[in-house]
């Protein structure tokens, strides 16, 4: 048997290492256009930042170790330029000698990657403007940044690589701008999340600017002119262009080769394309989303790694392996902070119809007793109904990856808040409290699923009419420091005794800082005759920074 | 309604905080006999230790803060004496005043904890001889280190409680040794895991003494002489008895409540004891490990809080959520490495004859090209059919808890390995790799599941006889610097070509480093037509930790 892998990153590498392992006896050949083989392009941004200070270690394998441990045929610096399905051969061109030559495959392996957006703007090609995709970027932009000179830099685009850029341009001593298109940063996350990051980030002393296009560049003495479509202009140094990426298909759609509606390459669940002796995994591919039911591409070396064995088993082992698509888990460390994701945020469950409700809550790290306990904010989303988990989002400084880790592996399983509630957590006090923060946005769901609480959420203060009562339950001191429109200020521990001054008939809108006094005071009045209390999800401290960040927009 | 809960750590506070939210009408009176209530009882070493500097942030709540909240009617210091179960009141004794009264109850909680072990030691009631469970016993230890003259600490037993305070007392500047009767510290832990702690323990300077027990104290001038059943003795100035709890069942058991087969106070799913008034939570309760399905006590805070929530559901709200009950999910920090543990250790599944497979992998932290990453040994036990996951252990020095968090929720909903090879966890290079421990490790039980690869164990070198062979297939370097019995070197890179030295007719014993490039050679060797090949998990590094510490005992 012989397999040809086209991609020698991620997918290509985890099926060409698999199908050795698989198979001892096939002959396996994987071509790779670039110089560099199974990188750590994960990493690339810590190594601009000098956060990875030796360059070897970016190389995960090389093509000569790759060949020695798993007996591969590796071909690096050869780009395949076309795939001959009917006589089952691919072309190649050697790009040192030119040489272009065919090669046969019983079994071919797509594995292209995504490659970077790059918009038809004025002046985009111009000097000191790069994307960051691969080595070869990398070692242009770290020679390019180490000149003297470089000490403005402008970052279009504030995704995940983005933030990864600004953070370790910052972190070499620049002056950095973000410029987003969108009101936020990282689009895959829900506002209230990015808001609280935003604020961070502006902490920093980095700048954003949201809601903001580019429109072109112009090139001065010493960098680019960055022109905005606000009328603004930014000096650059250096400008890093990480809009996003897009999948590869070229090759496989030049192949006849099926192309889905999310534009990727379409795989069956084994990893199959149209062609059934050919097989893609990784970024150029699309799969249907298991929460929103519609095709999707992801960008993500997780599931591309995955992808790599469950194909590699499949065309070794026969079709038994399904690929059960990916929920976009993610995380990125920005600055002293990290947010992750995984599910499908509110706005784009909105979006597809999926009826859901949205939890928000805070908690500690740790035992907040033991020193070094910080606060997180997660925010889950789950269905009205069976609390079915659709996605969870944190942000926070430390413990944020362990708590989405957990959550994520119930939204994967389609697992319920009923589930998380009974969460069995490792604790001990430097390692998390005895209800652990995943079992408090697990307690505060099931508590809005079983109605005994009801919440509404930062932005809908423009439902409260002038015949509704807004109290703030949080102490004298929080309220003086700052309050939400005229609430009133009864503090929870003294609600039971001031009943009196709260009318039966009306509405009555509560807040504290983080929800929690805010749920034990609609409690209080719930049960005591109160038909209409509703809490603010997330608290003053979540509508304060939403606010903040929406009134700088 | 009357709720009446005697004790209020943990447990009866939960239950009695989450009653009034569920019920705000309701009169609810809890009982305890000490001064504290819901006082950080985890915490209690941290504060001997001086991590934790300031007493008052071992309060949760105060009877004051309590009271206030959730207007309940604390009674410190009162311990309630008796149960009439036919009047349906309890007696209570005031023991500031003596003063003993009646108070009625309509629904009574239990939830009295465990008390510490003491056995009938000669001179066990010695000066400088501690148990540590609670704030007093907390405060006579803080007060009694501080003085001078105490510098040699012993230590007896070495379970979570006794690891911790060897920690907290070392950091103090002592001079600390650890007597504990069974072969290796950590009890619920198989060996491989605690011989690595065992050694790392070693390397701080603090005295491990196994397989030891200790027969008896002797007052000195200073302090006590602890004579050991070897016949040695050891000097302390101060002696921490951590020897284990058994649960307070005296008032249940002196009511007529049913004491189950674990010793422990009976209760059904709903929390309820053999009385229909009655309910019990927390330390002194017994219930059925879903694994084994035998009846266990657990002295864990995770579960004694969530069953104070699901007792007072079911109170308020009738019998509608069940305890699944505890796979005594626990962790702690001992020095600078991290032991965690969920489910049933090996050696218990052995004991409880539940067959089941073994498999032990080592993995970094983080991706290994960025900053900071350590290494960690996983030991995971699953059924050999279905790959149902039974326990997983994990030691290392970062990481730890997050990925035991995620083996538990598996282990928790009887999940699978199959489904540990799908966990989608977030991946940026600060967190994790791009193929998480927790799929490593999943990926290594699935090759054994599918026969793949077969693997044999560090205790199992008796086995091989003069017959078999044994490779060593690491490098020539790590080879000569140690290898195990008469290994020969064949590196696995040159495996292939150098098959014409192994006999296809022998049994081949494999072994690496960590079992990874043991694995690799396992599939040559396999697939070459060699039909009787076996790997050691957990490699020469675990062969080494777990042989030298046997050495030791």
């Amino acid at each position: 048997m012989k397999y040809v892998i086209i991609g020698a990153v991620a997918g290509g590498a985890s099926a060409a290492a698999r199908l050795r392992r698989n198979d001892e006896l096939a002959e396996i050949v994987i071509f790779e256009k670039g110089e560099y083989i199974s990188y750590a392009n994960c990493g690339l941004p810590y190594y601009i930042g000098n956060v990875i200070t030796n360059r070897n270690a970016l190389f995960v394998q090389t093509a000569a170790s790759f060949n020695k441990r798993f007996n591969i045929d590796v071909r690096t610096q050869t780009e395949v330029i076309s795939i001959n399905r009917t006589a089952k051969t691919i072309s190649a061109r050697n790009q040192t000698t030119g040489e272009v030559y065919e090669e046969t495959y019983d079994k071919l392996v797509l594995s292209p990657g995504a490659e970077p957006i790059r918009p038809p703007l004025p002046g985009i090609g111009g000097k000191g403007i790069f994307t960051l995709r691969n080595v070869a970027d990398t070692d242009y932009i770290k020679a390019y940044v180490q000149q003297e000179q470089v000490k403005k830099a402008v970052v279009i685009g504030a995704g995940f690589i983005g933030l990864e850029m600004a953070e370790n341009l910052h972190s070499l001593g620049m002056d950095v701008t973000i410029v987003e298109m969108a009101g936020q940063v990282l689009t895959p996350v829900d506002f209230p999340i990015a808001a609280i990051l935003q604020q961070h980030i502006r902490s920093k002393g980095v700048k954003l600017q949201l809601n903001t296009a580019v429109s072109g560049f112009e090139q001065t003495e010493n960098g680019q002119k960055v022109m905005l479509n606000n009328g603004q202009e930014l000096d650059a140094d250096v400008v890093i262009l990480s809009i996003g990426v897009k999948p590869d298909t070229k090759l496989a759609a030049e192949a006849g080769l099926k192309i889905g509606e999310a534009r990727g390459i379409y795989v069956n669940e084994y990893m199959q394309t149209s062609d059934p002796d050919i097989y893609a995994v990784g970024d150029a591919i699309e799969f249907t989303n298991p929460i929103t039911n519609k095709s999707m591409v992801t960008y993500l070396a997780g599931p591309a790694n995955k992808q790599g064995r469950i194909c590699a088993d499949n065309l070794v082992f026969g079709h038994h392996k399904k690929y059960n698509g990916s929920i976009n888990t993610a995380i990125v460390k920005v600055f002293d902070m990290t947010v992750a994701t995984a599910g499908t945020a509110s706005k784009h469950l909105q979006l597809s119809g999926i009826k859901h409700q949205v939890s928000t809550i805070t908690s500690g790290s740790h035992a907040g007793y033991y020193p070094g306990a910080k606060q997180m904010t997660i925010q889950i989303a789950f269905t009205p109904g069976d609390g079915r988990l659709l996605s969870a989002q944190i942000v926070g400084y430390d413990g944020v990856d362990k708590r989405l880790d957990i959550l994520s592996s119930v939204i994967k399983r389609n697992g319920t808040i009923d589930e998380l509630t009974e969460f069995e957590h490792a604790y001990a006090p430097p390692f998390s409290s005895a209800k652990d923060p995943v079992n408090m946005a697990a307690f505060a769901a099931e508590n809005i699923l079983l109605k005994r609480s009801v919440v509404f959420y930062w932005n809908k203060f423009d439902k409260i009419t002038p015949d509704d009562v807004l109290i703030d339950v949080r102490t004298k001191n929080e309220y003086n420091a700052g309050k939400i429109l005229d609430a009133i200020n009864i503090p929870v521990d003294e609600l039971r005794s001031r009943l009196d001054e709260i009318p039966k008939d009306k509405k009555i809108y509560i807040y504290c800082l983080g929800g929690l006094r805010g749920y034990l005071a609609q409690r209080i009045l719930m049960q005591n005759g109160y038909a209409d209390t509703i809490n603010l999800s997330g608290g003053y401290q979540l509508w304060n920074t939403c606010n903040t960040e929406m009134n700088l927009i």
